[in-house]
C-alpha cells in the first residue's frame, strides 16, 4: 500500500457533514457555539462522536473525566499513538476550535481503519473532555486527567458562577470524581494534534498546513499603578500623579518592547481599568493586564523583564507605584523533532503548502507534553485569524489538506 | 467706622466650633462627611444653621427647594448681597467643600450684624440645598431654583439609585415640589462665594486668598475607539487593530496638547475601559472620558477641537473608528469685574495676601450668574489640593483670612 493514497480517501462531503452535525450540539441563540463541559449539549456531542466511532466498529472507551476515545488495537505491544482535540467550545466559540481537530481525528482513523485494517502500534482518536475552561478554571481538565496531572480534591474546590463544583456536575453528567486518577495514561506514545491556526499566518501566506515546531510560553500579569486622585478641575497638570497617563506610557512602552521582540513574540494589554473611574476625577489607580508570549524560553524571559522594567522606571520618574502580580506562566513546548519531521514528510509527499510555525495559543498538546508523551500539532488556516468567535471559519478545502497530512501522518507513524 | 475692623472680628475658635459641630451631620462611617440632599443628616444641617441665624436674631427663610437663607432686611430697596454655599458633600466627601462657604456666610453676616447693626442694602446668607449631586443628577439644583431653571416636571423624572424620584424626596423633607418656581429670586443683586481651592496653588505659593476671576468652561466627552478582537496569542503585532494601544496613544496625544494649552487649561482621561476586557484577547473595544477645562472659551474651543482631531487621525491611520458623544458643556462664567475690585481692594486694605485665579471646578456662582446675578468667588487653601475627599482640610489661619476677605467684601457692598 502506497504511503500516499490517503489523500484521496478524504471526503468533502463527509467533513461537511461532520461539521455540520456537531454545530448541532450547543448551537448558542444568537451566534457561534457554546458546549461547555458536563452540560447537556456537551453530553449529545459525546455521545455523537461515540455513535460515529461505533458505526466505524472502532472500540469506544470513555474515561473517569468524560474524554471520550476511539481505540484501534495494534498488532504489536507499543505505545499508542494518538490524535484529536477538545470537543468544549469557549463562550459563544465558533465551530472549528477543538471541534476540527476531534472531527479529524475521527477521520483518520475511520479512513485508516476502512482502507488499510488494523495497525501496528494501537491507534486512537479522542474528543478531550474540556480544554477551554469555559465553565470552571479547570485549565486543561481533560488533558491533564490523561497526564496525571489532577490534584486530589482539585474537583471539589472549583465551582462554576453558579457555585457546582466541578465534582457536582462530573456527577451530574454520571462520571465519578473519585475515580479521576484511573483517567491516567502511561501507555500513550505520541500525540498529533490537528487545530485552527487561530491567526491570520497562514492565510495571508496562502499556505495550507502548518506544522507546528513549538507552543509558545505564555505569563499573563495583572499590574497595578498607583498615582494619587485630583480633582480634574482644581489640580493642574504638573502637579498631578495621574495613574491614567502613566498606564498610557507603559502600554506604549510594551507595545513598543513586543515589536522590538519580533515575531512570533506578541505582548497585549486587554484589560485596562481606572479608578475612581470617574470623568472628572484624576485616576488614582489603574489597573491593566500583560500578556507575553514568546516560544524561545530566553528570549521571552528577557522581554518579558525589559517590559517590567519600563513599567517600573515610569512609575518611578512620576513618584508612583508600579506593582504586578503573576497570573498565569505557561512554559514553552518544543514539538518533537521525530514527529515535526514525519508531519513534514506527509505534507511534502501529498503536495500540500505547509510552513514550520509556532502557536501562540495554549493546546492541549502543551499538558500531554509534561508526561512526556511525543508530539506535534497541525494547524489549518483561521479566515482572518478569527477565533473564540462566531466568525471562526476555515475552508473546507483548507481543512481536507489538514486532516488528510493527519491522516498520512498517522498511517507513517502507527502502520 | 473703619472698613478695616472686621479682620479683628472673626474669631477664630468660634470658627473652629462651627466646622465641627457641621460636621456632626452626616459623618460618613469610615470616614469623611456623606450628608446628601433630602436626607436626614441634612434635615439637620440645615435646621442647625437656621438655629445658629436665629440665635443671631437674623430672620430665617427656607425657599421651596430647601435653600435656607438669613436675612438682614436693608435700609434701602435695593437688590440683596446674598453670600453663602453649598451644605451638601460630595460621596464620602470632607468637611470643607461648600460648609466652608456657608459657614463662612453665616459668620459674616453675624460679625457685621453684632458690629454694624442694620445694612443699607438688604444682606443675606444662604445655605444652598445641592450642587454636588451625590444623590440625584440634579445638576445645580438649589442654584437653579433661585435662578428660575428648573424645568417643569424635573423634580419627577430625577431618581436616585434606590428608584426614588427628587420629588418624592422633596416631600419627604416636608417639601412640596409645586412650589419649586416660587424659588426663584428676582431681587439678588450680587452673590459673594468663599469655597476651597480644591487644588494645590494657594498653598503652593503661600498665598491665603484666591480672587476668582473666571470659572472654567467644562465639556465632557465619552469617547469610543473601536479595533477588532483577535487572539492574544494568534495574532501577529502588526495584523492588530488594538483599541487598548491605539487609546493610549489618544491619552498621550490629549495630555500633551493640554501641557501646550498652559495653565489654567486642563485634560483628564478620567475613565477608561476595554472590551471584552479579557487578558487573552485583544481589545475590540476602549471607551475613555475625556474633560477639557480652560476658563477662556477661545482656548477652550481650539484645545477641545485638536484633541478631538489628534484622536481621529490615530484611530484612522491604523484604520480603526473613533466617535465622541458630548456628556456635559458648561460654558466659563467670568466674574464680575466690579465685585473683583472690592473683594481685592478688601484683602489689600486688610494685609491679606492674595492672588487672581481662576477656577477649575464649576459652582453655584456660575448658575446665579445665568439669573444676571453679579458675582465673584473667594478661595482658600486646599492642603495638598485635595478636595470630594475626607483628606479636605484647610489650615484655620486661612480660613479666617478668607471670611475676614468676605466680611470686608460684604460690609463695601451692602453697608
Amino acid at each position: 500500500m502506497g504511503a500516499h493514497t490517503s489523500t484521496v480517501l478524504i471526503e468533502t462531503d463527509v467533513v461537511a457533514g461532520c461539521i455540520e452535525e456537531m454545530a448541532q450540539f450547543g448551537a448558542h441563540p444568537v451566534a457561534g457555539m457554546q458546549r461547555v463541559v458536563y452540560t447537556p449539549p456537551w453530553v449529545e456531542a459525546c455521545n455523537r462522536y461515540s455513535t460515529w466511532l461505533e458505526a466505524e466498529g472502532v472500540e469506544v472507551r470513555r474515561d473517569a473525566v468524560g474524554n471520550v476515545f476511539g481505540v484501534l488495537p495494534g498488532r504489536e505491544a507499543a505505545p499508542s499513538i494518538l490524535t484529536g482535540s477538545h470537543i468544549d467550545t469557549a463562550l459563544q466559540g465558533g465551530r472549528y476550535d477543538g471541534t476540527l481537530g476531534m472531527i479529524a481525528g475521527y477521520l483518520a482513523l475511520r479512513t485508516l481503519k476502512r482502507h488499510f485494517g488494523k495497525p501496528r502500534n494501537t491507534l486512537e482518536c479522542v474528543a478531550i473532555c474540556d480544554e477551554e475552561a469555559s465553565r470552571f478554571h479547570s485549565n486543561f481538565w481533560g488533558a491533564r486527567a490523561i497526564a496525571g496531572l489532577i490534584q486530589q480534591g482539585e474537583a471539589e474546590s472549583i465551582f462554576d458562577s453558579d457555585g457546582v463544583s466541578l465534582a457536582d456536575a462530573m456527577r451530574a453528567s454520571g462520571l465519578d470524581p473519585g475515580r479521576i486518577p484511573a483517567a491516567r495514561r502511561d501507555d500513550i506514545g505520541t500525540f498529533v494534534e490537528l487545530h485552527i491556526e487561530q491567526g491570520p499566518i497562514l492565510e495571508r501566506e496562502g499556505i495550507a498546513v502548518g506544522v507546528v515546531s513549538a507552543i509558545t510560553a505564555i505569563e499573563q500579569k495583572q499590574c497595578l499603578v498607583r498615582g494619587r486622585a485630583d480633582h480634574a478641575g482644581g489640580c493642574p497638570m504638573d502637579a498631578r500623579k495621574d495613574a491614567v497617563v502613566a498606564a498610557a506610557d507603559m502600554i506604549i512602552a510594551i507595545t513598543s518592547l513586543a515589536r522590538e521582540m519580533g515575531a512570533p513574540g506578541v505582548a497585549t494589554v486587554g484589560r485596562i481599568n481606572a479608578r475612581p473611574g470617574s470623568p472628572n476625577i484624576v485616576a488614582a489607580e489603574v489597573d491593566f493586564t500583560i500578556d507575553v508570549r514568546h516560544p524561545e524560553p530566553a528570549v521571552h524571559e528577557k522581554y518579558s523583564g525589559l517590559m517590567a522594567r519600563a513599567c517600573q522606571e515610569i512609575a518611578a520618574a512620576r513618584g508612583m507605584e508600579f506593582h504586578e502580580n503573576l497570573l498565569l506562566y505557561q512554559p514553552a513546548t518544543k514539538s518533537t523533532p521525530e514527529v515535526l519531521d514525519v508531519i513534514k514528510g506527509a505534507a511534502s509527499d501529498l503536495g500540500i503548502t505547509f510552513r514550520e510555525m509556532t502557536s501562540g495559543a495554549g493546546h492541549d498538546t502543551q499538558v500531554l507534553a509534561r508526561a512526556g508523551i511525543r508530539r506535534a500539532m497541525i494547524f489549518v488556516p483561521s479566515r482572518d485569524g478569527r477565533s473564540h468567535s462566531p466568525d471562526e471559519f476555515t475552508a473546507l478545502d483548507d481543512i481536507v489538506k489538514g486532516i488528510s497530512t493527519l491522516t498520512e501522518t498517522l498511517y507513517r507513524l502507527a502502520y
